[in-house]
C-alpha cells in the first residue's frame, strides 16, 4: 500500500460552485487555470492541467451529486422516460453515447506563493473536462539539493551516487509506464515520473459554443409592422423587404417577438387598454388561437413554409433568426382545451390567468410546472424548441425565465445540448441578481442585464466591474440591450439624439453582444405616460408604421459602430475591459482588448446629452507598457479624424450637438 | 412522481472549502449560517437551519469524497488496519460508533436580496452537523395574494375558496404528517407543511471543543531551568516550585518543550555550538537517548511518575501542562535501531540526518513518512500521542507540523478525537499561507502566527483584519506568542521594557489565546548576533538561571493584562474586533466585544516604544449604537484612572515611561 499523496491541491479557478456548473468559452478562446498547491517540506513540486473534449454533452452522473434522483429522475441529469417529446418532429439522434477524447496535458507554471497556472485553448464545441494533476518532481529536488550544496562548497559526493540510484528508479519507473523509451546513463530530463500524485478532486466543465453565444449585434423587429400598410400585419414574405436595411446597419442577429397565432379571447388593445378594436392585432405574448399553438403561426404573418422562407432570406442577408420563446398560453390556445391538466384552476373550475397582485393579466394563462402531469408538459414544452429548430432556427430569447422553474430550464437545455451544440438561448430574467445568476449558471448563453438601468458614470463602472471582474465573467454573458418594447428609460425620453447616440455607443463597446429594438435608431422616445417605461402606442399592441428615413434618425452612427465593431476584434469580447481616470464625471473613458492583446481601443463617451463637457482623460500607457512620455496619434474610428496626444493625462471635448464619443485606436508610427 | 424541489439553496456560509473541513466553536458559542436561497416566480418562502449533535467524530465516508480509497485507505477516513498503535497504552475504546441526537431546527428571516439567516449554539463537545431545508410556503402566499387584492379592493371570494381548499390539502398532509394534531375549521398556522422542500446538497459539519480551545494565556518554560543550582538540570519536582509564581501571573496553560531523553550523539553546546561540553544538557528536540524515545522523560528531570506528580501540582495551581510534540529522533532514539526502516538512508546505509541546503541539523533525523512502511510508523506516532493523552496531558504544541505530510495529521488528529473530544493542538508552522492555514482547516486547533512579524500599526491592521474578518475565523484560531525560544524579534531586542510591554498588551488584547517564553516578563532581550533574532545564551542549549525579582521586570503588568482578560469576557474571543481612527499612526485604537455585546473594551497603545505620543482617537460610538455627541466615563483597567470623554473624538496621550496603554472600559453612569 502506497502512502497518500503529500500533494494538496485547493483553491481552483475558474470553478463554479464546486464544479456543479461548466464555464463558458466559445471555439478558439483560451481557458486560464490557477490552482493553490502545495506539499509539506521543501521539494521541489510539479503540476500540470488536463484537459479532453467531450464531443457532446454527455452529462455524467456523478458531476451532479445523487440528489436528482430523489425525486425520480434518472441519474442522467433530469432526463425524462423515453418518449422525448410529444411532437414527432422533435425525435432527434442522440449525442450522449459519443466517446470522450484522450486527455492532453499543459504544464503549470509558478506564480509564487503556492499559485500556479496554465492556460488551454478550447477548439470545439460541446463540454470539455478539466482537472489537475501533481506530484513532487524528485529529479527537480535533486538537483536542487546538489547547486545549493555545491554553491556552499560542500562535498556533494553522497549527492551524486543518490543522483545515480534515483536515475535508476526514474528509468525503471518510466520503463514501466513507456517500455523502450528510457534514457541510459543519465537522469531523465524529459521524463515525467510522477510517483505519488495526486489529482484534484473534481473534474470540471468548460461549455464551448459558437462564436455567436460570445458577440453580435442584434436588432429586434416586430415583423407584423414591416409592411406598408398600416392597416394590416405584414406578411413574412412583406416583412423581408427590410432584411436589406437591417443588414446595411450591420445587425447579425434578428430578433422576432412570438409569431404564434394570437389569441382573440381578452385581446389587449392599443396602449393595453382592456378592450381590443376589431382591427386590433393584439399582443404577440398572448400565444395561441383556433389557428394553433407554439407550433403554429400567426396567420396574419403567413404558414409555416413562409416563416421558412424568411429565415433563409435573413440567412441570405447575413442575419441569423432568434425567436422568442414564452412559455404560456392565451385563453385560446388549444393546450387549455387539451391538456387542461396543465394549468391551474380556480374552485369554480376555471383557469387561472396570471397576476402579480393587484395587477390581472387576463390574456394570459400561466403553465401549472407542478401540476401531476408536470412530466408530459415538460416532454411538450421541449417539443416546441425542437420543433423550431427543425425550422433552422438555433437562438431563441427566452421570456420571463426566473417565472418557471429553474430546474425545469436546466433539464430543457441540458435535453436541446444532448442533440445540438449550437443552440444559443438568451435569458430574459430582469430580477434579482441571485436568480438571475442562477439562470446563467444552469445554462443560459447569454443574459439581458441591469444596463439599461445604468446611466450614470459610477454605475456604469460598478456594473460593468462586477460583470467583468469577478467569477460572473465565467458564466454570465450580458447582451446589452439599450432598448425594449418594454423599457424606454427615462434617458432616453429626456435626453433626445444625443441621448440615443451615447446609450448606443455604450451597449456596442462595453460588451460583445448588444442590441437595439426598432425605432431606437429613429430616437423614439414618447413614453405611454410621465414616469411610466412603457412606449406610447406601444407596438405590442399595434402595427407601427414607420418613416425609417426620418430627419434626426441615427442609422449611420449605427452602422459606423457595428462595422468598427466587425474590424476590431477587441469589441467582440466581455473582458478584458478597464476603465481609466478622467477629470470630468460626465466623461466615461474606457479601453477595450482582445485577450491576446493584438487589438485595442480606447473609447470617450460624454455622458451628458445637453451640454459640451470637456476634460482631461488618462491614457492606458502604464497598462499597456508604454512610456508615461509617449507621443502617439489616436485616430477616431468613427469620424475618421486623428489627434496627436502626449503622455497620460490628454484633453478630449465632446459637444453632443456634434458627436457624444471617440472610438481611438492608437495608429502604429 | 413529484416535480423537482422549486427551491435553490446556495452560497451557504459558513462553509469550508464545500464542507470538506469543519468550522470550529467551543461550547455556548453560536453558529450564524447565511444562505442564498430563492426560488421561479414570487411565491413566499420559508427555510430552516437544521442541526444535530454527533457524539464523537463519527466521520463518515461520503463527507470526504471517495479520493481517499484511491490509495487503500479505508473509507472511514484514513484509519488504518485494526492494531491502532504498536504501544499497547494507546489501546483507548472507539466513540465512532455513538448514534447522532435527532435532528433540531431554527428558522431563517430573510435579510432581503434572497440572502436568509439564522444561529443556532453549540452546547457540547465533538461534532456538530448543519444543514438547510427550504420550501415553497403555501399559507404564506395566499395570505399575500388575499391581502394585496382586498387592499386594492378585488373581490376575493375565489381566492377565500381557495383557501378553504388549501386548508383542507394542509390538514391531510399535516395529519399525514402527525396524525392526531390537525386542527379542523382554519388555515393552520403553526403547522409547516413542507410539501417539494428542497435539502441543501451538503451536511457540513461544527468541531466543537472545550473553551481552553478558544481563549488562554500560556506560559513557556524550560523545567530543566527551574532550579536553584545553575550547574545542572532541575528536576521536575523542583521545577514545581515555579508554579505559584506563574499561576499568580495568571496564566492557563503551562507550556513544556520536549521532556524526553536528550541525545549524546552531535549534542549542541552553548550558543548552538557543534562541540558540546560535557555538562552542557543539550537542545530537548534532540529526542531519544538509551534511556528511551518519545514515551520517555530525561532522567535529569525526573521519571514518569515525577511527570505525573508534576501535571497535578501544575492542575493544583491551575494550569494546565502542554506538551511539545516534535516528530523527529535523535541519532541516539532507540527507533533508530529498532525500526531503520522509518528513517532515510545514504548510499553508504547511514541514515541522513535533516538539512535544509547549506545548513545541516546533524543531531536530527527526521522520519521519512513515505517509508515502504509508512503505516507502521504512523500508528507509532499515534502512540506517542496516546501515551502521553494517558498521562492526563490534553494539550500538544506540534513542532513544524508543515514539515511532515498534511495527510499524516489529518488522519492522526481524526484518530485522537475519535477517543479524545478534549485535545487541543497547537501547530507550530511558520511558513506560507496557504500552508498554514491548510494545517488549521484539516485540524489543528490553534496555530501560531505572523504576529511576532507584525509591528506597525499598517501591518497588525491588515493582518487581524485577515484574522478575523475573514473567512479564516471560522477555522483559524491564532495563538499570539509574543516571543518564543526560536524569536525574540528586533522590536523587542531594541524597544527596551517599554517595547516588552506593548507586545505583551497587544498580544494579550488582539487575540484571545496568547502567550510568552519565560524571560519575557523579565525584559530579556539580547540577541545571539546582529540580526538575528536567536537569544544569546540561548535556552534551547544551556540552563538558563534566572532573578525572577530583577528591576525593570514586567510582571505586575503581566498579571494585570491576565486578571483583566479574566474579567472581560471580550479578550476571550478572537472576534470580533474592530480597529478605529486615530489621527497619529503610532496610536493603534481598537475595540473588542463579546459576541453577545454584553462586554466591551477600548484599546490605545503606543506602538513607540522611545518616545511620548498622543493625539486624537475616534471611539466607536456609531457602531455602538450611542449618539454622536455622547459623554461619558472611561476607566483605564490597567491604572484604575478614569477619564471623561466626549463625542466620538478625544485626546490621548501615553509616554512609554510611564505606561504603554490603555485598556478603556466605558462606565455605566
Amino acid at each position: 500500500m502506497t502512502h497518500p499523496p503529500r500533494l494538496i491541491i485547493a483553491q481552483v479557478e475558474p470553478e463554479i460552485d464546486e464544479g456543479r456548473f461548466p464555464i463558458k468559452r466559445t471555439i478558439g478562446e483560451e481557458v486560464l487555470v490557477r490552482a493553490t498547491i502545495f506539499a509539506d517540506g521543501h521539494d521541489k513540486i510539479a503540476a500540470v492541467v488536463r484537459y479532453r473534449h467531450v464531443a457532446g454533452y454527455g452529462l455524467q452522473a456523478s458531476g451532479y451529486g445523487t440528489r436528482e434522483t430523489d425525486y425520480g429522475l434518472q441519474a442522467s441529469g433530469y432526463s425524462l422516460p423515453e418518449q422525448r417529446s410529444l411532437d414527432p418532429a422533435a425525435r432527434f439522434p442522440e449525442a450522449r453515447s459519443l466517446q470522450p477524447e484522450a486527455w492532453h496535458e499543459v504544464t503549470m507554471k509558478s506564480l509564487g506563493n503556492d499559485r500556479w497556472e496554465a492556460s488551454f485553448r478550447v477548439a470545439a464545441l460541446g463540454r470539455y473536462e478539466y482537472t489537475i494533476d501533481a506530484w513532487i518532481d524528485r529529479r527537480a529536488t535533486w538537483e536542487d539539493e546538489v547547486s545549493k550544496k555545491k554553491a556552499a562548497g560542500q562535498d556533494v559526493s553522497s549527492e551524486l551516487l543518490e543522483g545515480v540510484i534515483l536515475k535508476r528508479e526514474l528509468a525503471r519507473e518510466e520503463a514501466r509506464l513507456k517500455p523502450g523509451t528510457t534514457t541510459a546513463g543519465q537522469v531523465p530530463t524529459q521524463v515525467e515520473v510522477r510517483s505519488g500524485a495526486a489529482t484534484y478532486e473534481r473534474t470540471l466543465t468548460v461549455w464551448v459554443e459558437r462564436e455567436r453565444a460570445r458577440c453580435g449585434a442584434w436588432y429586434e423587429m416586430f415583423p407584423r409592422s414591416a409592411g406598408l400598410d398600416p392597416t394590416r400585419s405584414a406578411t413574412f414574405d412583406e416583412a423581408a423587404a427590410r432584411l436589406p436595411a437591417i443588414a446595411a446597419m450591420g445587425f447579425d442577429v434578428l430578433y422576432l417577438p412570438p409569431i404564434h397565432p394570437i389569441a382573440r379571447t381578452s385581446r389587449k388593445g392599443r396602449n393595453n387598454s382592456l378592450a381590443a378594436e376589431p382591427n386590433d392585432p393584439g399582443s404577440p405574448w398572448a400565444i395561441g388561437s383556433d389557428a394553433g399553438g407554439h407550433t403554429a403561426v400567426e396567420p396574419a404573418l403567413g404558414t409555416i413554409d413562409d416563416f421558412d422562407r424568411f429565415v433563409a432570406a435573413a440567412r441570405a442577408h447575413g442575419l441569423e433568426i432568434a425567436l422568442d420563446i414564452a412559455f404560456q398560453a392565451s385563453p385560446d390556445h388549444p393546450w387549455v382545451r387539451e391538456h387542461p391538466e396543465w394549468f391551474r384552476h380556480r374552485p369554480d373550475g376555471s383557469i387561472k390567468y396570471a397576476e402579480n397582485p393587484p395587477k390581472k393579466y387576463q390574456d394570459i394563462y400561466p403553465f401549472n410546472f407542478e401540476s401531476p402531469d408536470w412530466e408530459s408538459l415538460w416532454r411538450a414544452l421541449l417539443g416546441i424548441l425542437r420543433f423550431w429548430i427543425d425550422h433552422g432556427v438555433r437562438i431563441f430569447r427566452v421570456d420571463n425565465p426566473h417565472t418557471k422553474p429553474l430546474r425545469f430550464w436546466e433539464w430543457v437545455i441540458r435535453e436541446i445540448r444532448s442533440t445540438h451544440l449550437d443552440v444559443i438561448l438568451l435569458s430574459e430574467a430582469f430580477t434579482r441578481p441571485a436568480v438571475m445568476k442562477y439562470l446563467a449558471k444552469l445554462g443560459f448563453t447569454q443574459s439581458y442585464t441591469y444596463f439599461t438601468w445604468r446611466n450614470t458614470k459610477r454605475e456604469l463602472v460598478d456594473y460593468f466591474t462586477e460583470l467583468t471582474e469577478t467569477q460572473m465573467r465565467e458564466y454570465f454573458r450580458p447582451n446589452l440591450f439599450a432598448n425594449t418594447p418594454d423599457i424606454l428609460h427615462a434617458y432616453l425620453q429626456n435626453g433626445g439624439r444625443p441621448a440615443f447616440q451615447v446609450r448606443l455607443v455604450l451597449a456596442a463597446t462595453l460588451g460583445a453582444s448588444y442590441g437595439i429594438y426598432s425605432g431606437f435608431e429613429l430616437c423614439e422616445n414618447r413614453a405611454a405616460a410621465p414616469g411610466s417605461e412603457e412606449y406610447f402606442d406601444s407596438e405590442k399592441y399595434q402595427i407601427v408604421h414607420r418613416d425609417w428615413d426620418r430627419p434626426g434618425h441615427i442609422k449611420d452612427l449605427v452602422q459606423a459602430v457595428n462595422r468598427i465593431r466587425n474590424e476590431n476584434p477587441a469589441l467582440q469580447f466581455s473582458w478584458p475591459l478597464a476603465f481609466h481616470e478622467t477629470d470630468n464625471d460626465q466623461l466615461m473613458f474606457y479601453s477595450r482588448k482582445t485577450p491576446d492583446d493584438s487589438n485595442a481601443l480606447m473609447i470617450v463617451v460624454n455622458l451628458d446629452p445637453d451640454h459640451v463637457q470637456h476634460g482631461w482623460v488618462k491614457a492606458p500607457l502604464y497598462d499597456w507598457h508604454l512610456p508615461l512620455g509617449h507621443e502617439f496619434i489616436v485616430r477616431d474610428l468613427l469620424s475618421g479624424e486623428a489627434y496627436r496626444w502626449r503622455g497620460e493625462w490628454n484633453y478630449v471635448r465632446l459637444d453632443p450637438t456634434e458627436r457624444v464619443a471617440h472610438i481611438l485606436r492608437m495608429e502604429k508610427e
